[in-house]
């Protein structure tokens, strides 16, 4: 029988016939409010067939809706962009057997390939494609691979490289700190490349660190400084001749359920908090205390970028650092920003590809 | 005198000095973690000059920092993406003396005007172009005049018009309801372009309602419902032949304090909810409640666009509809989708610019 605590409304929302939902796009053609309050239901029978179901007859209307008891009892997808889709990883030791990378032929090539690349974006945070060809550009081209570039003040990509006058110090040769980008953007880029073309300097190698993960111990090891810093909104900022950029968004962004979601941490761009004393004191705590965890050495996955290697991560969740250089080192990279709406949806695509194959 | 609450940490982490503020780039040069756990304040004296102001010298390193008592008093600055920052208009009587408009022309010469333009969208939402060029992508102009254009799977601007085969009931002649665009996409085109190139058809008038005060309205009328909405992440899904997308947000979300942020709503691609029976019973009923003030039509304003009207909104918070039109009757309209964040860096650019002026 049908589940007797299923509400009616739901039942009725969810109805899949043509005159509900249009055959051709699959969206919804009625409106919540189209529905009447004395939604009930008249009659309720077996479905003939070789899959077990039932047909509800509406008692309003006499609109006639099926439902397999497959789909009625389907688990709740969880949102794959919180923790709860993720594979956390506390330290760099979860990949003491290796990163996750392929050859940017074989991700060409085998969907299989590419789809095992996107899932580790999706669920480690991070990529590395090798042999990416040397060319001005190519970051953007490993973008289009599963979505579309966001262009921003920086332009559709960025140099990495030491500046006569930068506008960042990530155009310097100086140690950077492990980070977020842009979190004085709102929308922030979801996504991060960073295609290596040279780097013949000494230092200059790169690190990430699990920003979910850290988020998670803070909470685990003091749920009131993870509370302090998911309820408070910190203004983020950025300036330069051409352009002025704020977002006030918190450190650690969970859902409605508390799940983390968006991790924001960058000490250069953070601007002035103005808040009473105590809550001032509080947020510092908790910031002092998130920022050490996410500083700890053993947290820092450490890899060098050589040519032709092409990082691809998620800006909402890890941060990334780079050690210094030396000034007359050469060091070039490539960068450009993406999202990770795309990103997933090619691996929904691909999927679907491989469950169905011609 | 130095105010007796302001917090150490926090007078300590905004040093403007260029030991701890990059000159060029603004950006902050030392890392939270690297202040001692036992700050302290050797002394504090006033500062000569003429602007009242203080030295502080620190008790662990000597460091010395100053801070004018115009820094020191000035107010937190509100959000301006959130309610806090809009004017709500619950009406279209709001507009009865006329909308937010302007002309091309205006808009391109006049910085004066493109702020006025540019405010009206960060205020209320929206705002009205008129004589844009009709030509092709010119849509994608507007939107390069502030920021930077969102590329989709509808490519980087969608023609609005019946096709044959659509993947969208936007690209029909059907009515549309009320609605938010893209609410299955995370980020979400925080701002749409909508540019008329011919509307000849019997019907195919636009409209707009401002979510953020519906969303206020709700939580005055019905705060459970309110917090039904602020606490459910809804899934919602699009799906064609070569895509797949899908995002998990609620139709209201707020800020850490509250404060309505962001709207989603949109009958079409809302995807099936799996939660307890009890809170599913709870949300649709706030739901309702929700798409019933959204949908009033006291509340919704009416216009026509003509050829060479551009019309700029925030995704975020207006809802847009049309109404059916003749499916013979000529209508082409062009959108494509873009960013609050560099709108909202344009604005305070021209502000710069007005304050100082060269």
């Amino acid at each position: 029988m049908l589940p007797a605590d299923v509400p009616a409304i739901w039942l009725r929302d969810n109805c899949s016939c043509p005159d509900c939902r249009d055959p051709l796009t699959d969206q919804k053609l009625f409106q919540i409010t189209d529905l009447p309050d004395d939604l009930g239901v008249a009659n309720v029978r077996p479905v003939d067939g070789d899959e077990e179901g039932w047909e509800v007859v509406w008692a309003n209307d006499g609109h006639v809706s099926r439902y397999t008891a497959e789909w009625l009892q389907r688990a709740a997808e969880p949102d794959p962009r919180t923790e709860d889709g993720k594979e956390l990883w506390g330290t760099a030791a979860r990949f003491a057997d290796g990163l996750p990378e392929t050859t940017w032929a074989a991700y060409l090539d085998d969907d299989a390939e590419r789809l095992r690349m996107l899932q580790a974006v999706a669920r480690l945070g991070f990529c590395l494609l090798r042999d990416v060809p040397l060319r001005d550009g190519q970051a953007q081209q490993v973008a289009l691979s599963f979505g579309y570039v966001r262009e921003t003040n920086y332009g559709p990509q960025f140099e990495v490289r030491v500046e006569e006058r930068p506008n960042n110090l990530a155009f310097t040769n100086v140690a950077i700190t492990p980070h977020t980008d842009n979190p004085y953007r709102d929308p922030v880029p979801t996504l991060q490349l960073l295609h290596c073309l040279v780097n013949e300097a000494e230092g200059g190698d790169s690190g990430l660190v699990d920003g979910f993960a850290a988020a998670a111990a803070l909470r685990a090891q003091e749920p009131a400084a993870f509370a302090a810093l998911t309820g408070t909104s910190v203004p983020f900022a950025f300036r330069d001749d051409t352009t002025e950029l704020s977002a006030h968004r918190p450190l650690i962004a969970a859902d409605p359920a508390g799940r983390v979601r968006e991790v924001r941490f960058n000490n250069r761009s953070l601007g002035t908090l103005r808040l009473p004393a105590e809550k001032t004191e509080a947020f510092y705590a908790a910031y002092r205390a998130f920022a050490r965890l996410l500083l700890a050495p053993e947290r820092q996955l450490d890899f060098r970028l050589g040519p032709g290697d092409c990082l691809v991560f998620d800006n909402t969740r890890l941060l990334h650092a780079r050690t210094a250089f030396a000034r007359g080192g050469a060091r070039h990279l490539q960068g450009c920003y993406a999202d990770l709406d795309h990103l997933f949806g090619t691996i929904d695509v691909l999927k679907r590809k491989e469950a169905q194959p011609c």
